[in-house]
């Protein structure tokens, strides 16, 4: 078996600050001879992380795998998801088969994985961070609205998303929540090949259904906030009849539909330019399947 | 008497959403018969509110009364205050004796007040304020390195402050402090001429004593995060050996001075370009003045 590594990918947004220092200070006290050989370390968006922008011409994170044509082709983050994909990507010289993409929200998500589609070895990570960790997992998929994610360019990828956050504010404590993490994942390689990780016997999920826009007025524009009592409280089940918005006329508008589900990133700042003011999502909890511990054990090219 | 109108100001720094919203909601709800004359409404930088930033070429609220000069003569910012001055200001056709702006912050700064220098009018209205909401006020003042702050260019004219709320986030808890504050603006000059508020008898003062900044390495990075135990502890006093920074090396950087302060501003995430990571303060309470309330009834051209 050919030695493994994961890349650690901080700044894909140039204003989530956060996990970009948590890298830097992971290196600082990085055990080397055991953690180091099996991690890789990228700024995803250095240009941007500069200027305190999110992103200079469109967003890295939904520039992966995207067509390249004569509109796009000089956008600073379309060349930079090629560069990244070129040096670390698995045919790479840097050769890494798992990413791990750190990111910050303004949303009230607390330390959650992000996953997008269906893909054994990601199912095999999240299990294995969620056992370790207890954390909640937003699983992305069906969505043609939003593609070209950074963590689909590699055979297998998780994005780490912790919140609340300003943008371009630095929260130590926010930090060391992504240095636990680093700190599991430096030792995570070396710990599956010698089975040392108890595997779960289950996978729980918060399944994408649909995002919803923010309630808009005949030009457009915004014309009601998310509900007081709707912020901050990501994961939170609502059903018929709960408080979505409130109007600028003072009107409470609620959600209406039959179904129970769990709106994600409420209100997160940056997807206000996406229309979406939260995802709608469903539980889903599926049995741990032994195929996904081999898949990721077992990168053939 | 002439009729004083107070001039409104949000989205000085177009990444604060939450004031601007407030004031929209404002004008939907307004009495139009009493509130409404007492009133002007402008947004501050219309320009940096589209593009979701802070300011275009430099800080808004650093560009009122500055020194036109042939390399910032053609900013977008500086050219912006001198069209708010002519048009609202005091002697323009729309003019404005009294200016409140508002703000938000990423800091734990709640329902603030700020105040610029010791101006008699300024003193009185954050004294009723203070009584009436209970709000801290900081009294920003011998500061050579902060210059330029868009009330000191009216007769009178305060910050309210609000945080901590992320840049480009809307928070509709955030707006709603906002509308309290307004609401209370538009009967302020009409309760005055009719001696419906009461004056407090002292004002309790969170006075500027300077500005510290991160610590740095050699190539003049941050090298030290503002310390878990001091952040979001706005207005709460600090005494020699608390800590005040931890480093990327992990070492707790301690606050080493005899003199007890109050540190505000702790990490905003805007005055990291400034060079500050929070601002000392001392606390001072003076005997409200008479003098004071005479000279807020009194704008002689």
């Amino acid at each position: 078996m050919t030695e493994q590594k994961i890349l650690i990918v901080s700044g894909t947004h140039g204003n989530e600050l956060n996990p970009v220092w948590a890298v830097e200070k992971f290196r600082h006290l990085i055990n080397a001879s055991s953690q180091s050989k099996h991690l890789e370390f990228i700024l995803g968006n250095p240009k941007a992380l500069e200027k305190g922008l999110r992103y200079i011409d469109v967003d890295l994170n939904r520039s992966f795998n995207v067509l390249k044509t004569s509109s796009n082709q000089n956008f600073y983050e379309v060349n930079r998801s090629e560069y990244l994909i070129n040096e670390y990507g698995f045919q790479g010289p840097k050769s890494c088969s798992i990413v791990i993409d750190l990111h910050t929200t303004t949303s009230c998500m607390g330390t959650s994985i992000v996953m997008y589609g269906r893909r054994e070895r990601d199912f095999c990570l999240a299990a294995i961070l969620q056992a370790k960790f207890g954390l909640p997992i937003y699983l992305h998929e069906k969505d043609i609205n939003q593609t070209g994610f950074l963590v689909e360019a590699w055979p297998c990828g998780l994005v780490i998303e912790i919140g609340p956050v300003a943008q371009n504010h630095y929260d130590a404590e926010i930090s060391e929540r992504f240095l636990i993490i680093l700190n599991f994942l430096g030792d995570l390689m070396n710990n599956l090949e010698n089975n040392r990780i108890n595997l779960p016997s289950e996978i729980s999920l918060f399944v994408h259904q649909k995002s919803i826009d923010y309630p808009r007025n005949e030009t457009y524009d915004i014309n009601a906030l998310i509900h007081p009592s709707r912020i901050n409280n990501d994961w939170k089940m609502i059903e018929e009849g709960d408080p979505l918005f409130l109007s600028i006329d003072n009107k409470t508008i609620s959600y209406k539909e039959k179904e129970k589900i769990y709106p994600l990133f409420i209100g997160e700042a940056a997807y206000r330019e996406k229309n979406i003011a939260m995802s709608f999502t469903k539980k889903e909890i599926l049995k741990f399947d032994q195929e996904w511990i081999s898949a990721l054990l077992s990168f053939g090219i």
